[in-house]
């Protein structure tokens, strides 16, 4: 499966963004899954991510730390759901790596990549489970956030 | 994998119960994955399961209701995490199907089938996210009521 489940997307929950990537979806997975590729994009800027950790297999850890320009730092952790090379990445904050249920968490992630001749569609969605999460997801910044990471993906990822 | 990872594993937020059940790996894991066979053992007698919907995959529905002897039905909705025949099985209520977080999940159930000679053993483990949830569990019945569904299992999975 290459797109996000249909009977997953509910526009009154999920949030989504999308963006073509000047690479192949090897290269925008790579960009997506190793640390040292993470660090340097998935902050909007002038934030940086101060620390990446990925075990990338379903259980294992997805952790990053944004650190705002004025230093701090605020460290997420989130536990993979689903790991299909060069298409499709799911995550959530609600579950602990191991998957133990989370103190706080609130979404679950799905990117999906599909070629597009030389490009790739790179599509993320974030669902929540009610809308207020959803509203608070937005109000946080969910557009200016991912939108803005996306588009430092774009202009990264062909200079991998 | 066929043991749950240590490294889930926390004798302060996990609960644990275990059974050699007289039959394969195979059936042990039908018993727990088709839902007429699910009906026959997994609520305390007198209890019942009502209904019972599965579809094993990750990100899979495991929805059951069981009913009280007075009548009363609670339909239970989880989501599938791993699924690995006759072996491993994880869900959680803390996630719905399609991975959306959940409104009020507590538990993730690590299940093990390992191979004992003619006999399968058989491991259950809930984890929680803190000791309030975990003792919330046990105090809800844990032991009562998954020790005595693991029993009926015993009963159960030889007549398959």
């Amino acid at each position: 499966m290459s797109a996000p489940d249909p009977q997953t997307l509910d526009p009154k929950l999920d949030l989504m963004v999308e963006r073509e990537v000047g690479a192949s979806p090897q290269t925008a997975w790579a960009a997506w899954t190793q640390p040292e590729h993470v660090r340097q994009w998935y902050a909007p800027a002038p934030g940086t991510i101060a620390d990446c950790e990925i075990d990338l297999r379903p259980g294992g850890v997805f952790r990053f730390v944004p650190r705002s320009p004025d230093g701090v730092e605020h460290r997420v952790t989130c536990c993979y759901l689903e790991v299909q090379p060069f298409e499709r990445l799911v995550w959530t904050d609600a579950l602990l790596p191991g998957y133990r249920p989370a103190a706080a968490g609130f979404f679950t992630a799905v990117m999906t990549l599909e070629p597009r001749g030389d490009l790739t569609l790179c599509t993320t969605v974030a669902m929540h489970r009610d809308e207020h999460d959803r509203d608070h997801h937005a109000e946080m910044g969910f557009y200016d956030g991912w939108g803005t990471v996306l588009d430092q993906l774009v202009t990264y990822a062909p200079t991998i």
